[in-house]
């Protein structure tokens, strides 16, 4: 049985209320010189101490070796199968810049390219343009409408920006316009099923018109599209979990990716201090609250050990502020490695730690890489926390006779 | 591929022979003073010499954060996948009063219940009828023939009975007759699919029947049905794992589950220590046993802490009888926890040794959850208990070339 069908048909609403906090990134690899991890040498008394009161372990994000994007680690946290609920790039690009994405709508990634007279791509990024240039440019494509569907054009960052075509009846499946190298000629968008041939004919003409707009714009003077895809229908946290679920996060991939679960984003400012605030104004009007810190990874990406550590003792000063407000469970853990070491995501598994009244603590009373290998949750998948924290909010019922 | 046919595809037969006690309700909850579990407070010698002399670990019956009900539990430590073998209400009402349930019977729950003279439910339990007075009514329902289907209408306790269809070509997918609300009317049986027409038309014909039946016995005078099942077709463990398998247990519910693997079910008295006599009184006859101790749950339920410490120890008292008989395998477990803490079911794991001359003992020598959590077994799920003792009593072939 499918484990969200499973949860949906045993959940109970509940006044409990259960506090996830994703420190993107958490998990590290230890420094040549000390041997410990970014987590290991920050001094955290209070993640410590909610380690040693609640029950620890390590969660694989999506599978042992598999280094998560930051869709499917998030999904995976909210309880979703990221094998089954793919969600395609153009749809995660355009939840990046806080689109409103319609059920129906398909979101393409774009960039803005140079091509040659011959019409071949010279340079894939445009020798990536600044980001009001980009804006720019975006304007001038922005708004068309091509046989009745409505094109939008926004812009992301440098030569990226993202087109989501709303209309009757579009179907994602077609191939990409972005011949993925230069010295060749962008491709034809063609439909990978015959349902699929208005969007690609649709495609094709708002391409031929963007090279006319652009024609004069030099460097950036055409555009490659890839990844059409659709938002894809995922249950909502309310369907499945009965909560009342609320978001808080600084970035808006993040917000983008808990509104497609159905939560509700609250408004907060930049800093993980701001974010406690939000949480604690909105504490009575929810039942569930994803805390998003974004800093670790940032600094992980960055190669930036010492800022990771930082950040990390930030969250553990901040921490103080959440648990005051005695939520009955309080989840602690990542979406996925950032291993300042790598600079990148990794497959490493991250540790969490699962607090209630209910819980069963282990023995772990560090909130460490090393010290969540002995932890009484073990290892195991991050769909497992949901179930897990919704069984310590009490809000599950027994399954079977 | 499917984990019974797997192990159905290896298992070779041999004179070894398997000893699984299943302490139903094991796993429990630290004290808030003591910060000990039940079984951590038990004074339990044997079983931690068991304990080092195996390798440890701790089970998910069903999966991390969901409580098992008995019958999803137990199917488990047999082998088989709680959420493919579905053991419908009716069934286990019916199972476990010990009827001998044939393949195609449907049975389904009933209650007495009290309606007024419009014919709406005033009272869903007729006031929690006595045992007796159940026995009494149910006699009076009891053997009807209605369109060549016999009816068995058997007593439970207080309001509720089993009532069991036995005729040719019945389906179960039919609406409850149960409003499960008072003030309103019954409904009427109706079959979910076609080809249930018949089983719809007779329940609605028992329950016109039992309504003049009962019409003098206020407030007993009219019965609800529900939870319409048939029993689902399992392998038998003769099957599967080439055993000869026998039960040991002191509740009906128990033996009807094992029934329904194909074990042979053992005469036996209503303590440990008559149960462990009947144990080595067949012990020649069979090379697998499932022996269930029930009182660790009863005294969980009941939120007694210290009944259930002392039933422990009861049953490690008891353990040299058993050990004493050089079984190849030896399985300690439970089907779930029942932490008096929670007085019901809850979703821990549960420890488990797996003893056998070839288990690789890990460096656990106390039976506990806590020691658990360090055991060489880890963290699995109880589905794996059975490959685990097949392959420690070296039933199994290799897979593969």
């Amino acid at each position: 049985m499918d484990s969200l069908e499973l949860i949906k048909g045993i959940s109970r609403p509940s006044p409990s209320k259960i506090v996830l906090v994703v420190i993107d990134g958490l998990g590290g690899l230890p420094s040549p010189e000390t041997g410990q991890t970014e987590l290991e040498t920050a001094k955290t008394p209070n993640l410590d101490q909610l380690a040693s009161q609640g029950i620890c372990g390590l969660i694989d994000p999506v599978g042992p070796g598999i280094t998560p994007g930051s869709a499917p680690g998030h999904l995976a946290l909210f309880g979703y199968d990221p094998f089954k609920f793919d969600i395609g790039r153009g749809v995660l690009e355009a939840v990046g810049i806080d689109f409103d994405l319609n059920p129906g709508d398909i979101a393409a990634r774009g960039n803005f390219c140079t091509i040659d007279e011959a019409g071949l791509v010279t340079d894939r990024r445009a020798g990536r343009i600044s980001n009001e240039k980009c804006a720019e440019l975006c304007q001038l494509l922005d708004g068309m409408v091509i046989d009745g569907v409505k094109l939008f054009v926004r812009p992301v960052r440098e030569h990226r920006f993202v087109t989501v075509f709303r209309g009757k009846g579009l179907l994602s499946e077609v191939s990409d316009f972005d011949p993925q190298q230069t010295g060749a000629a962008p491709k034809v968008v063609s439909a990978l099923k015959p349902q699929a041939n208005t969007m690609a004919a649709i495609a094709n003409k708002f391409l031929a018109r963007a090279k006319i707009a652009l024609a004069e714009h030099h460097p950036a003077n055409m555009v490659l599209l890839r990844g059409f895809s659709q938002q894809p229908h995922l249950p909502t946290m309310a369907e499945v979990y009965k909560l009342k679920p609320a978001a808080i996060a600084v970035y808006p991939m993040y917000r983008g990716l808990a509104k497609l679960v159905g939560m509700e984003v609250l408004e907060t400012g930049t800093t993980i201090a701001e974010e406690l605030a939000t949480l604690k104004q909105s504490y009575a009007d929810y039942d569930f609250f994803f805390l998003h810190i974004k800093g670790t990874d940032s600094a992980g990406e960055d190669g930036d050990f010492e800022g990771k550590v930082r950040i990390i003792e930030e969250v553990d000063k901040a921490l103080p502020n959440l648990t005051s407000l005695n939520p009955e469970v309080v989840v602690i853990t990542g979406d996925h490695s950032t291993p300042a070491l790598l600079k990148g995501h990794s497959w490493h598994p991250l540790p969490v730690i699962i607090y209630s009244q209910w819980c069963r603590p282990d023995r772990v009373n560090e909130f460490s890489e090393q010290a969540c290998i002995s932890g009484g949750l073990g290892r195991f998948a991050a769909t497992q926390i949901m179930p897990l924290a919704m069984a310590n909010a009490l809000k599950l019922n027994k399954f079977g006779a």
